[in-house]
């Protein structure tokens, strides 16, 4: 949850903050060059910042810990991740905006293949496309079982999330996905007493929807994992009294920006370009932005360093829309690092860079990039006091105690 | 609290450790000049310092937050400030050294000025002088009411401290200084109900109180904040086996040594040459030093960058004084950053400097200074901290676990 102890020194003022994530921004460097793709890219832009303003480097959740998204973007908010870790299926519900109140279940479903067996020969049902998966998970969204309800929606392609609301559920259930092939679907069983009646009802509408995609040639079955509820998380305006909005692509990332209620911005243009400029439209609307960069972590996933830094160029290049709004802070860094000779998600320290003309103390440090940034006048923080840097830099926190 | 991992390892020895606070001592740097006072200060003996010892930078709270004096004395003394915030009212009365035994209530009180209609016109008395308060102070202090003791003490002008002395009393109280002018006192109410007969009491007191100020032709009325009892906290005694000495000219300072059982030292010469003169007259009586120097805060706060610095190479002259004395650990910090540009009390890291030459590991800089102390062998760390590293370098500390 949001620290507390913010909540008494909480002050409002005009001021407005930016929270630009490069997702996966962070590389190791263990490449032939032995430079990561922030230190290849030419970036005229963000150096300067950086020589303004104050470098550090953020720990996304604890140091050797690699998040996954959701996580790190829970830390990056303010939300203690060890603490705040919301299910899969409350993320991806949120992520296409299908409401799921505090008591309702989600899921995540990934049609699939199953053998005359009943194990399970593709967990993605040939990566059927969406169109013709669509028709298969609208048969799904059909089958009904007494004193629930259940909802089926499309997430992309073969993707799923199942909503079923009713009264006393609790999401205390295993994943019946067996991240195997060549077994059948693990069955589904209670994790804690109390949740006993809800995996019934799922019991009863899987066995029903089994029969009803029977006849299907490859989408005949289904895996679930990640039964969550809604995490009832305090807003930004609650935790931080900051109206916030979230600028991105990718229905993840708005999925946890609804989570922390965020108001999510739709209808964005696409690329770097299209993101700046929709915070240039909705500028007077809200205090706080956090606008969101897929693409590095995209190419730093393929191993592709230059790509990497193309995108990181591109940022670069866009920078003056936001520049030219004036914000009192901007907050420039990844969610975690994906460095390309490893082609995931890391556990290493993300690049931070924070210029806050008004309030910032400029360090030593003279461009933006990991190694300098480990130099850096904030030190080596916790992501998850991300937010506190950026309200104490805007103005917005008053003094601690007499 | 002191950190309980610290008890079964503790160790005495014959070793001495000065912990040196200037005040606010942390600048920003984004002034004109782009330094910060310790920067631009001439101050050979802290660089000799700090080029054979080694630096860091401390985080008086948490990232973000801007401490007040009480909770950045309190980090700095080891008893976690989140934990450990002491009330207004104890912290002021153990600065004049009043005794606040756990179970009295003692509040901070302002003089001030109220007009026929009972607002407040001037929360300060029109800044009544301490020849003229006195008099006031004491027909407060003759109020008495029956089954609890009240004394009322001046503090400074037309500060006052308030102490309830009874049974079962709470300070679970609303200020009555409405912070403002032009509206009435806030009315005193139990901020729970075990306080409702403390409540009475000093509702009782204060009817009599304003009957006998009624005359008065500038101080006829009175504003009362921060109710609180003795936080009874462990002394640096119990805590760290340290027989401490606080030498310190205000008040504030004084007080919360005294709420950790250190022993205030009186009488001592005005300026930093005699506070250091202070250190050595009882230099064989006690094993550590807490010594605290006000006035780069004050500096800080008028936006007196060369002011601030001169106070600091005042410090330097003087820092013989104390090398001369030969103590194991010198540990020179701040409490906070103020910052000249920001004329307040402020977030950012505060640079800490530690020379313990039989123990200490050198790091590669060489002067004493914000962006410097960034780059330092003790990285950042919590302030909190800096009595584990003051034992340890002092040979204090036991290994822990086999």
């Amino acid at each position: 949850m949001p620290y507390s102890y913010l909540t008494p020194l909480l002050e409002k003022n005009d001021s407005k903050i930016i929270l630009l994530i490069l997702d996966g921004l962070g590389g190791t460097g263990n490449s032939a060059e032995g430079k990561t793709a922030l230190e290849t890219a030419t970036k005229p832009n963000l150096n300067r910042l950086a020589a303004e303003g104050c470098l550090g480097q953020t720990i996304p959740i604890r140091h050797g810990i690699t998040p996954g998204s959701g996580p790190a973007h829970l830390s990056l908010f303010g939300y203690e991740p060890l603490e705040c870790n919301v299910g899969r299926g409350a993320l991806s519900a949120a992520g296409i905006n299908v409401p799921v109140h505090f008591g309702d279940i989600a899921a995540r479903g990934n049609l699939c293949t199953l053998d005359k067996q009943g194990k399970v020969k593709d967990r993605r049902a040939g990566r059927i496309s969406h169109q013709n998966a669509a028709p298969v998970i609208e048969i799904l969204n059909e089958v009904q079982i007494p004193d629930v309800k259940v909802e089926v929606h499309q997430v992309k392609e073969y993707r799923f999330v199942i909503v079923m609301r009713g009264e006393g559920l609790s999401p205390e259930l295993n994943d019946t996905d067996p991240q195997e092939t060549g077994v059948p679907p693990l069955p589904l069983k209670a994790q804690d007493p109390k949740a006993e009646q809800t995996a019934e009802y799922f019991n009863t509408w899987m066995e029903k929807a089994y029969q009803a995609l029977a006849d299907q040639p490859r989408a005949n079955g289904f895996l679930l994992r990640g039964f969550a509820t809604d995490p009832n998380f305090p807003s930004f305006e609650e935790a931080y009294q900051l109206n916030a909005a979230c600028i991105a692509e990718y229905p993840m990332y708005k999925g946890v920006s609804r989570l922390v209620g965020m108001e999510v911005i739709e209808d964005i243009e696409k690329g770097v370009k299209g993101e700046f400029n929709a915070v240039k439209q909705i500028w007077d609307d809200f205090d706080f932005f956090f606008v969101h960069i897929k693409k590095t972590d995209s190419y730093g996933e393929d191993g592709n360093l230059s790509a990497k830094a193309k995108v990181i160029e591109e940022v670069d290049q866009a920078l003056p829309i936001l520049l030219e709004l004036d914000p009192d802070v901007l907050m420039v860094t990844g969610d975690h690092s994906t460095p390309s000779p490893l082609k995931s998600h890391s556990w290493h320290p993300v690049p931070f860079l924070l210029w806050a003309p008004k309030t910032h103390r400029p360090d030593l440090e003279q461009e933006f990039g990991e190694r300098v940034c480990a130099r850096g006048g904030l030190g080596t923080f916790p992501a998850v006091e991300t937010i506190s840097l950026g309200l104490a830099h805007a103005g917005r926190l008053e003094k601690f105690g007499a």
